[in-house]
């Protein structure tokens, strides 16, 4: 795993309950691509090889079109180290998340 | 709740035990604040008032200085509806923790 | 000089001549502190003093709201170094705007 | 021109002058593209169709490796808008140089 992204993707919608939907749709097509992920209240962490990752990313603006927005927007976070590991999102939360529930 | 933040705090750090340090400061006072948070791989969430909020925002930089950082970078998405409630943390994730937990 | 921001304000509005409008009231008073500043198509940077920097990304937000705006949403990227001077926007855009001019 | 992107790319580095080399080698593979782009202080933007601003972002990286970064983060913003225009980059910015040119 030499690569992990957080994508905040943000379409264009009547309302809240049309923005959900649409996010959804973005949110099962990351899942469907079988790489580990993380969903947060902004923005979607996954891991993986970085050309995948940036396709995925890519195609997330597709997804959100497709599922009816007009327009949209996105905003990406992309650490990319080709030798060695990058720290990957169970080494950054799961402390955290053990804290917060206590 | 009218607003909710998210805040990523890159403290310059010798490697990567030192960066996880200083940013385990930071987050540690975000908890402090008492308000809801939710750590994610790249960023911390925070919901509550605005202004509390974006004072918040401004001394986590502070902290990572504090704590042996010569210098600090960071990257904050902000929500504010002044009247009415914004998206809560809750209502954004739990569904999909839910279906990664099945 | 011991830190630089850049934020983009993104407040809700029916249309894009209502977008641009609240927007530019946004960076009116970014002018009207007298600090150095840079408006590009995403953000608008801004160097100075770190808390007087983050005072005024605060404001941004206010300002959109007493502008018209129901809601908003903001961007914002941090650089400080407490010790010493971060970067200019001098150093870091002149020259590429020569190249283009040429 | 159906999408605009902002992108800053972050290569790890020893020291600033460092930083700049790769971040130039950037920008100059970004102007290589002949597409209209825009250089600010935390990002450079630019402006055409979709997926091929979207395989400029993914270069962008390996670019900054290519020049001798050991790791690269980046910071993406995309609007994207399959029917119609976005607003262009001198729609947004030109006024305002021209009033700080006063």
């Amino acid at each position: 795993m030499n690569a992990s992204v957080a994508i905040q993707t943000l379409p264009k919608a009547e309302n809240d309950e049309e923005l959900i939907r649409i996010v959804d749709e973005v949110i099962d097509y990351i899942k469907s691509t079988g790489l580990n992920y993380y969903v947060g209240p902004f923005e979607t962490a996954i891991e993986g090889d970085y050309d995948e990752l940036m396709d995925i990313v890519k195609e997330c603006q597709h997804i959100a079109i497709r599922a009816g927005a007009p327009s949209v927007s996105a905003y990406i976070k992309v650490t990319y180290k080709p030798e060695g590991d990058v720290l990957t999102i169970e080494k950054k939360v799961t402390k955290h998340h053990q804290q917060q529930g206590e």
